[in-house]
């Protein structure tokens, strides 16, 4: 984020000194590379980036922004779009071409052969967020006949190019996954055992469909704490790997999609970061559920207008909505949130519900009664209505908190047996719902006693 | 969490078929043994650990749940007790031992040696949620001098034992980092290379220390992608390491601390899962907050009391509060959580306020306007009040939805800087002060048309 540490990289910079630039740039990071470079402008980034020892351009070029990285493409020679696409492993070669006009996707797929030009072809058909969408295919495949010495000569030979080297995936003849090796086991195990023997087999092993959905893929690597997991095509053949540090992304991703939902906005995706998005796309991502909630309060109006003789009387009933209402929703969300990522993380399921429900009752009843005779002495002290309408206000307070945190709690397990995202059922939502509850008990309750 | 998939090994269990349940669990996942065996009894749970193969079962012991780690532990035998904290990594003997009641910490204290209780009481000491309390020792350590014949023969030696060997840290005479090399470089590299000339040094390598928070480890894994990163004292000498499966859990566990917070939960840490909690924690996690937002709506009240003649009038306008008040706080959550997420991604930070209070303000004007129009709309359709009510409540509502952005994207750059947590300034805590706002506009506005 700061331009502080890359102050003598500028300086160099500025003063041509290319070689030493190099230099300095070779012993750093590629993420700290790519940091810098997002920082420059468009003619410095290219510039920068032809400097780039070979070996590392690539990945410096896979850490990079969307936009440089679409200034280094349009910019680049025949020549250096082919060195690029080769030296990427496909998954970024996949995101970057997702990411740029559709002018430079032609030009890089001229420039790559044809087996490559299908594999692109085939990744770019994967459903958005599946697990074909974000493997990669440079895994290291070993047969179950060779032994420890021959295993670590082909991962020598073939490994440099491999996303990962630390699990080895075994298959028969027909590319079935057969069973996994770490190279951890290969390096402490006797050169002349055979991988069949070594091997984990398909009992131990974890794998994935290519259209398996990425949360599912992120549970997995979570659960069994994987480095990287195999992807299957439909006959069960092995046709790449995920890897942790991308699941890491999935998971930050997948929470950013679930508080966004929680909170009525539109999941944003992949998309631009907030800063570089336009506030007419901002205001999209927002105007349609604030639309939805704001017409459905229509039944709370239609509420207080049936009830407008006994309000006209008494001020402090109308003065005491907003905070039954508040603290309601409040209650409501605490409770929905706890389900929902309860749900989320596979603490509970929607055959809980029952378990559920009991707890979140009796927590109802404790908070309730709290609320209900702090607000009580609240509203006595201030001298806030009548001593009825006190008690009044305070029973509608404890009725509301209940109603609240039952609805706050079976809202998600719904939308779970339903299919759809728990995520939807947070505060905003339920507080439209409970609104209404909790001004129909309230009004009831006024109407009985005062009445 | 389903029973599926074990129903041959219970009746293994139930047969009293001790060898054929062995050889069965031998080949299965320890993940999978520790589900499989969390749905036993105490005594079952006793046996089937007594069976495991002595090379996973602590393996098997550090994925059990508390309660039956706590059930094994109080039923083994000394000789059982010593061979376990033996085989278990450090890190997960401390997570033990903070879980069990105080007289088994002191069994298992006392079947150590003296060198690894020592070790265990520094872990013990670290801070909650600080590096030194998730970092493990057991790294491999190379010296620079070292070939690479000899960095693998001592790989081989004494790797067996380490939590990964995938990344080995490389270190002086005195015990300071002084760079790292990664296996596979090990593997392609020349036998005779000297482990000085192939290693990443200084430069591209990065570390935290043991004080450092691990919100703050999480964003440096995230980042650079790391296997694994070393953790120093405070003498900058190589001290542990994490690992990036303990990285995954943090990130989740910061991920459902945020949303608690954002939804008023006091965080519930590495306390026990939601169903296995008593109701009165459930209950004082929520109240603090509920009964402090309860007390600040008295605000609300008061400003309604005082507009007591201008309402007695107008069932309309009262009639709108709940509208008013709902898209208020719905337009300001949204923006709250999308500036807390950015945030905590570091996307965006405190010196970008008043770009995205510029954005904000736009966003905020193209969604009022909409909202203030549709509203206009309804109201006339549903003959809800005069044609200057509903016109003075659509204009209360522009007013509600831009101050409510803007509040909503001041909190949390306002507690970033006072170095509170932003989380705590999402939805319902915005949802009060906007209540508040929102009603001394609309009552002023209407006073100024309608009277």
């Amino acid at each position: 984020m700061e331009n502080n540490g890359f102050g003598e990289l500028l300086e160099l910079l500025a003063k041509c000194n290319f070689p030493e630039l190099r230099e300095r740039l070779e012993k750093m990071n590629e993420v700290d590379i790519a940091e810098f470079m997002e920082g420059l402008n468009q003619e410095q980034t290219l510039l920068v980036f032809r400097i780039l020892p070979k070996d590392i351009s690539a990945d410096v070029f896979s850490y990079l922004d969307s936009d440089s990285r679409t200034g280094i493409i349009e910019a680049a020679t025949d020549k250096e779009l082919h060195a690029l696409v080769d030296d990427l492993y496909l998954d970024d070669t996949v995101d970057m071409l997702e990411e740029v006009p559709a002018n430079v996707v032609r030009r890089v797929l001229a420039s790559t052969d044809s087996q490559t030009r299908e594999l692109i072809n085939r990744f770019l058909n994967y459903p958005e967020n599946s697990a074909g969408s974000i493997m990669t295919i440079e895994m290291v495949e070993l047969h179950d006949r060779y032994t420890v010495r021959e295993a670590i000569d082909h991962i020598r030979k073939t490994g440099v190019d491999k996303e990962t080297i630390y699990t080895c995936y075994c298959i028969d003849d027909a590319r079935h996954l057969i069973g996994s090796v770490q190279l951890r086991h290969l390096i402490m195990a006797d050169e002349d055992d055979l991988i069949r023997d070594i091997m984990d087999g398909m009992d131990y092993l974890r794998y994935v469909h290519t259209l398996d959905d990425q949360e599912e893929v992120a549970d997995i690597v979570r659960k069994y704490d994987l480095l990287s997991v195999p992807v299957l095509d439909n006959e069960d053949r092995l046709v790449g790997i995920i890897t942790v540090d991308d699941i890491v992304d999935v998971i930050e991703e997948e929470n950013t999609e679930d508080m966004e939902k929680m909170s009525l906005l539109k999941p944003s995706g992949n998309d631009k970061p907030y800063l570089k998005t336009s506030v007419f796309r901002l205001a999209g991502n927002r105007i349609v559920w604030l639309l939805v909630l704001m017409i459905s309060a229509t039944f709370t109006g239609k509420i207080i207008e049936n009830y407008e003789a006994l309000l006209s009387g008494m001020v402090a009933l109308t003065a005491s909505i907003p905070m039954l209402m508040d603290t309601g929703g409040n209650a409501g969300s605490q409770t929905s949130t706890l389900v929902i990522r309860n749900l989320a993380l596979g603490e509970v399921t929607a055959r809980d519900y029952l378990r559920i429900l009991w707890k979140e009752l009796r927590v109802a009843l404790i908070c309730g009664l709290i609320l209900g005779v702090v607000n009580l002495g609240r509203m006595l002290l201030l001298r806030s209505g009548t001593l009825m309408e006190c008690v009044v206000t305070s029973l509608a307070m404890v009725c509301a908190v209940i109603v609240a945190k039952l609805i706050g709690c079976t809202l998600p397990i719904i939308a779970k047996l339903l299919h759809i995202d728990p995520a939807l059922m947070a505060g905003p939502m339920i507080t439209t719902i409970v609104d209404a509850v909790t001004l129909i008990i309230y009004f009831s309750l006024a109407q009985a006693i005062l009445m």
